[in-house]
Protein backbone atom coordinates (compact mmCIF):
# COMPACT_ATOMS: atom_id res chain seq x y z
CA UNK A 1 0.00 0.00 0.00
CA UNK A 2 2.84 2.27 0.51
CA UNK A 3 4.19 2.03 -3.02
CA UNK A 4 0.22 2.62 -4.49
CA UNK A 5 0.53 6.03 -2.27
CA UNK A 6 3.52 7.02 -3.31
CA UNK A 7 3.08 6.53 -6.78
CA UNK A 8 0.15 8.80 -6.84
CA UNK A 9 3.02 11.41 -4.89
CA UNK A 10 5.26 10.88 -7.75
CA UNK A 11 2.68 11.36 -10.10
CA UNK A 12 1.49 14.77 -8.67
CA UNK A 13 4.97 15.75 -9.10
CA UNK A 14 5.68 15.17 -12.98
CA UNK A 15 2.53 16.34 -13.87
CA UNK A 16 3.05 19.45 -12.15
CA UNK A 17 6.69 20.25 -14.13
CA UNK A 18 4.07 19.87 -17.25
CA UNK A 19 1.97 22.66 -15.75
CA UNK A 20 5.11 24.92 -14.88
CA UNK A 21 5.11 24.19 -11.28
CA UNK A 22 8.54 22.40 -9.71
CA UNK A 23 9.18 18.89 -9.29
CA UNK A 24 7.50 17.56 -6.08
CA UNK A 25 4.24 16.08 -5.07
CA UNK A 26 2.63 14.99 -1.32
CA UNK A 27 -0.07 12.62 -0.42
CA UNK A 28 -1.33 12.29 3.16
CA UNK A 29 -3.22 9.45 4.74
CA UNK A 30 -5.22 8.75 7.29
CA UNK A 31 -6.06 4.54 8.08
CA UNK A 32 -6.29 4.39 4.42
CA UNK A 33 -8.42 7.36 3.00
CA UNK A 34 -6.15 10.10 1.07
CA UNK A 35 -7.25 13.10 2.88
CA UNK A 36 -5.11 15.49 1.32
CA UNK A 37 -2.77 15.95 -1.55
CA UNK A 38 -0.10 18.39 -2.61
CA UNK A 39 2.39 19.97 -5.42
CA UNK A 40 4.82 22.48 -5.53
CA UNK A 41 3.68 26.25 -5.97
CA UNK A 42 5.97 28.34 -4.86
CA UNK A 43 6.14 29.83 -8.32
CA UNK A 44 2.47 30.19 -8.87
CA UNK A 45 1.35 31.19 -6.00
CA UNK A 46 4.36 33.39 -5.59
CA UNK A 47 4.62 31.65 -1.83
CA UNK A 48 8.11 30.31 -1.27
CA UNK A 49 6.66 28.21 1.49
CA UNK A 50 4.44 26.52 -0.83
CA UNK A 51 6.35 23.03 -0.90
CA UNK A 52 4.34 19.77 -2.31
CA UNK A 53 4.61 19.00 1.79
CA UNK A 54 3.40 22.15 3.27
CA UNK A 55 0.71 22.56 0.18
CA UNK A 56 -0.75 18.67 1.24
CA UNK A 57 -0.43 19.42 5.23
CA UNK A 58 -1.85 22.84 5.13
CA UNK A 59 -5.19 21.09 3.21
CA UNK A 60 -4.96 18.11 5.90
CA UNK A 61 -5.47 20.73 8.60
CA UNK A 62 -8.08 22.38 6.90
CA UNK A 63 -9.88 18.84 5.87
CA UNK A 64 -9.56 17.25 9.15
CA UNK A 65 -10.15 21.23 11.07
CA UNK A 66 -7.60 20.16 13.24
CA UNK A 67 -3.79 21.48 13.51
CA UNK A 68 -2.70 17.95 15.08
CA UNK A 69 -1.99 15.24 12.34
CA UNK A 70 -1.23 12.35 14.53
CA UNK A 71 -2.47 9.47 12.89
CA UNK A 72 -1.21 10.64 9.51
CA UNK A 73 1.21 8.87 7.48
CA UNK A 74 2.64 11.79 4.20
CA UNK A 75 4.29 9.96 1.01
CA UNK A 76 6.46 12.80 -0.34
CA UNK A 77 7.92 12.04 -4.01
CA UNK A 78 11.13 13.08 -2.57
CA UNK A 79 12.67 13.51 1.12
CA UNK A 80 11.30 16.71 2.85
CA UNK A 81 13.74 19.59 3.01
CA UNK A 82 14.25 21.14 6.50
CA UNK A 83 11.51 23.70 6.23
CA UNK A 84 9.49 20.62 5.41
CA UNK A 85 10.51 18.13 7.95
CA UNK A 86 9.82 21.18 10.58
CA UNK A 87 6.31 21.63 9.63
CA UNK A 88 5.94 16.93 9.77
CA UNK A 89 7.01 17.52 13.21
CA UNK A 90 5.05 20.50 14.30
CA UNK A 91 1.93 18.52 12.15
CA UNK A 92 2.89 15.53 14.69
CA UNK A 93 2.38 13.27 11.84
CA UNK A 94 2.93 9.80 12.16
CA UNK A 95 5.39 8.48 9.40
CA UNK A 96 7.52 9.77 6.42
CA UNK A 97 7.45 7.49 3.27
CA UNK A 98 9.89 9.14 0.04
CA UNK A 99 10.98 8.04 -3.02
CA UNK A 100 13.60 10.50 -4.40
CA UNK A 101 16.46 11.58 -2.03
CA UNK A 102 17.88 15.30 -1.06
CA UNK A 103 20.93 14.39 -3.06
CA UNK A 104 18.56 13.70 -6.15
CA UNK A 105 16.95 17.56 -5.12
CA UNK A 106 20.46 18.57 -5.00
CA UNK A 107 21.18 17.05 -8.37
CA UNK A 108 18.43 18.44 -9.85
CA UNK A 109 18.90 22.13 -9.08
CA UNK A 110 17.87 22.53 -5.49
CA UNK A 111 19.15 23.46 -1.67
CA UNK A 112 17.85 20.97 0.17
CA UNK A 113 21.13 19.55 1.08
CA UNK A 114 22.80 22.85 1.54
CA UNK A 115 20.22 23.52 3.98
CA UNK A 116 20.32 20.92 5.98
CA UNK A 117 24.04 21.77 6.40
CA UNK A 118 22.84 25.44 7.17
CA UNK A 119 20.56 24.50 10.01
CA UNK A 120 22.90 22.07 11.79
CA UNK A 121 25.89 25.29 12.15
CA UNK A 122 25.27 27.42 14.98
CA UNK A 123 23.72 30.59 14.21
CA UNK A 124 26.82 32.84 13.71
CA UNK A 125 28.14 30.71 11.08
CA UNK A 126 25.16 29.98 8.74
CA UNK A 127 24.92 32.11 5.74
CA UNK A 128 21.98 34.17 6.76
CA UNK A 129 23.22 37.10 9.64
CA UNK A 130 21.12 36.76 12.58
CA UNK A 131 21.33 39.68 14.90
CA UNK A 132 19.83 39.28 18.53
CA UNK A 133 18.29 42.46 20.43
CA UNK A 134 15.53 43.06 23.23
CA UNK A 135 16.74 39.98 25.00
CA UNK A 136 14.81 41.12 27.83
CA UNK A 137 11.71 42.78 26.62
CA UNK A 138 11.28 39.31 24.08
CA UNK A 139 10.49 37.30 26.90
CA UNK A 140 7.21 39.26 27.68
CA UNK A 141 4.97 37.29 25.05
CA UNK A 142 6.07 34.25 26.18
CA UNK A 143 5.17 34.97 30.09
CA UNK A 144 2.17 36.30 28.95
CA UNK A 145 1.55 32.28 27.21
CA UNK A 146 2.84 31.41 30.75
CA UNK A 147 0.22 32.91 32.12
CA UNK A 148 -3.07 33.12 29.72
CA UNK A 149 -5.28 30.30 31.37
CA UNK A 150 -6.96 29.84 28.31
CA UNK A 151 -4.47 29.67 25.55
CA UNK A 152 -4.62 26.38 23.09
CA UNK A 153 -1.69 24.67 23.17
CA UNK A 154 -0.29 22.76 19.90
CA UNK B 1 16.11 51.25 13.68
CA UNK B 2 16.19 47.36 14.32
CA UNK B 3 14.58 47.69 17.34
CA UNK B 4 11.93 49.91 16.45
CA UNK B 5 10.45 47.06 14.03
CA UNK B 6 11.72 44.51 16.18
CA UNK B 7 9.25 45.65 19.12
CA UNK B 8 6.88 46.22 16.77
CA UNK B 9 7.23 42.22 16.27
CA UNK B 10 7.33 41.64 20.41
CA UNK B 11 3.46 43.64 20.37
CA UNK B 12 1.95 41.70 17.50
CA UNK B 13 3.35 38.58 20.09
CA UNK B 14 1.73 39.94 22.95
CA UNK B 15 -1.40 40.66 21.44
CA UNK B 16 -1.34 37.93 19.66
CA UNK B 17 -1.43 35.75 23.11
CA UNK B 18 -4.66 37.82 24.34
CA UNK B 19 -6.41 36.82 20.80
CA UNK B 20 -5.69 33.28 21.73
CA UNK B 21 -2.46 32.38 19.35
CA UNK B 22 1.33 31.27 19.76
CA UNK B 23 2.99 33.65 21.82
CA UNK B 24 5.20 35.20 18.25
CA UNK B 25 5.01 37.74 15.92
CA UNK B 26 7.16 39.04 12.72
CA UNK B 27 7.70 41.96 10.49
CA UNK B 28 9.64 41.87 7.08
CA UNK B 29 11.15 45.03 6.01
CA UNK B 30 12.61 46.23 2.73
CA UNK B 31 14.66 49.57 2.62
CA UNK B 32 13.27 51.23 5.47
CA UNK B 33 9.30 50.18 4.90
CA UNK B 34 7.09 47.31 6.48
CA UNK B 35 5.98 44.81 3.60
CA UNK B 36 4.15 42.50 5.59
CA UNK B 37 3.69 41.46 8.94
CA UNK B 38 3.02 37.70 10.58
CA UNK B 39 1.33 36.36 14.20
CA UNK B 40 1.22 32.67 15.18
CA UNK B 41 -2.53 31.17 13.82
CA UNK B 42 -1.80 27.33 14.23
CA UNK B 43 -4.76 26.81 16.33
CA UNK B 44 -6.82 29.54 14.94
CA UNK B 45 -6.36 28.53 11.19
CA UNK B 46 -6.19 24.63 11.84
CA UNK B 47 -2.69 25.14 10.23
CA UNK B 48 0.77 23.22 12.03
CA UNK B 49 2.18 25.89 9.02
CA UNK B 50 1.05 28.89 10.32
CA UNK B 51 4.19 30.32 12.64
CA UNK B 52 4.85 33.68 12.55
CA UNK B 53 7.67 34.05 10.33
CA UNK B 54 5.63 31.66 7.75
CA UNK B 55 2.35 34.10 7.94
CA UNK B 56 4.67 37.25 7.14
CA UNK B 57 6.70 35.74 4.52
CA UNK B 58 4.01 34.40 2.54
CA UNK B 59 2.27 37.35 3.36
CA UNK B 60 5.44 39.41 2.04
CA UNK B 61 5.17 37.33 -1.27
CA UNK B 62 1.85 38.15 -2.05
CA UNK B 63 3.03 42.39 -1.04
CA UNK B 64 5.56 41.77 -3.78
CA UNK B 65 3.88 39.15 -6.29
CA UNK B 66 7.28 37.27 -6.12
CA UNK B 67 9.13 34.00 -4.09
CA UNK B 68 12.31 35.86 -3.55
CA UNK B 69 12.08 38.39 -0.67
CA UNK B 70 15.55 38.72 -1.76
CA UNK B 71 16.84 42.50 -0.23
CA UNK B 72 14.50 42.23 3.33
CA UNK B 73 15.05 41.82 6.51
CA UNK B 74 12.82 39.65 9.03
CA UNK B 75 12.16 40.55 12.64
CA UNK B 76 10.91 37.70 14.74
CA UNK B 77 9.95 38.09 18.24
CA UNK B 78 11.82 34.68 19.15
CA UNK B 79 14.60 32.82 16.70
CA UNK B 80 13.22 31.19 14.11
CA UNK B 81 12.09 27.35 14.45
CA UNK B 82 13.82 24.71 12.25
CA UNK B 83 10.76 25.41 9.57
CA UNK B 84 10.26 28.38 9.53
CA UNK B 85 14.24 28.90 9.56
CA UNK B 86 14.02 26.55 5.91
CA UNK B 87 11.36 29.43 4.85
CA UNK B 88 13.67 32.12 5.84
CA UNK B 89 16.81 30.18 3.63
CA UNK B 90 14.07 29.50 0.70
CA UNK B 91 12.79 33.17 0.72
CA UNK B 92 16.24 34.34 0.58
CA UNK B 93 15.97 36.81 3.39
CA UNK B 94 18.91 39.03 4.08
CA UNK B 95 18.86 38.73 7.46
CA UNK B 96 17.16 37.95 10.60
CA UNK B 97 16.53 39.78 13.87
CA UNK B 98 15.46 38.20 17.08
CA UNK B 99 14.64 38.75 20.34
CA UNK B 100 13.82 35.52 22.47
CA UNK B 101 15.68 32.48 21.84
CA UNK B 102 14.99 28.77 21.37
CA UNK B 103 15.25 28.16 24.92
CA UNK B 104 13.08 30.88 25.86
CA UNK B 105 10.62 29.38 23.37
CA UNK B 106 11.33 25.87 25.01
CA UNK B 107 10.87 26.63 28.43
CA UNK B 108 7.21 28.42 27.78
CA UNK B 109 6.79 24.52 26.22
CA UNK B 110 7.61 24.45 22.66
CA UNK B 111 9.59 22.24 20.39
CA UNK B 112 12.13 24.35 19.01
CA UNK B 113 15.27 23.28 20.79
CA UNK B 114 13.65 19.48 20.06
CA UNK B 115 13.15 20.00 16.39
CA UNK B 116 16.59 21.71 15.63
CA UNK B 117 18.14 18.66 17.42
CA UNK B 118 15.89 15.63 15.42
CA UNK B 119 16.78 17.75 12.57
CA UNK B 120 20.71 17.35 13.02
CA UNK B 121 20.08 13.48 13.75
CA UNK B 122 20.28 11.14 10.31
CA UNK B 123 16.81 10.18 9.17
CA UNK B 124 16.90 6.71 10.84
CA UNK B 125 18.03 8.02 14.47
CA UNK B 126 14.48 10.70 14.33
CA UNK B 127 11.34 10.36 16.08
CA UNK B 128 9.59 9.93 13.33
CA UNK B 129 9.89 7.08 11.45
CA UNK B 130 11.28 7.89 7.48
CA UNK B 131 10.81 4.88 4.64
CA UNK B 132 12.10 5.10 0.95
CA UNK B 133 11.37 2.87 -1.76
CA UNK B 134 10.67 3.56 -5.31
CA UNK B 135 13.91 5.09 -5.49
CA UNK B 136 13.64 4.97 -9.16
CA UNK B 137 10.60 6.11 -10.12
CA UNK B 138 11.15 8.81 -7.57
CA UNK B 139 13.93 10.31 -10.28
CA UNK B 140 11.31 10.46 -12.83
CA UNK B 141 9.51 14.05 -12.17
CA UNK B 142 13.24 15.86 -11.14
CA UNK B 143 14.11 14.08 -14.39
CA UNK B 144 11.64 15.56 -15.99
CA UNK B 145 12.05 19.11 -14.55
CA UNK B 146 15.65 18.86 -15.69
CA UNK B 147 14.60 18.45 -19.16
CA UNK B 148 11.89 21.03 -19.06
CA UNK B 149 13.14 24.33 -21.10
CA UNK B 150 10.48 26.64 -20.34
CA UNK B 151 11.11 25.66 -16.19
CA UNK B 152 10.73 28.48 -13.23
CA UNK B 153 13.81 28.28 -11.02
CA UNK B 154 13.11 29.35 -7.34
Amino acid sequence: MDEEYLRRAIALATANVAAGGGPFGAVIVREGHVIAEGANRVTAAHDPTAHAEVVAIRAAGQALQSHDLSGCTIFASCEPCPMCLGAILWARLDRIVNAATKEDAAAAGFDDSNFYAELAKPPSARQTPMRRVLAAEGIAPLLAWRQFSAKVRY
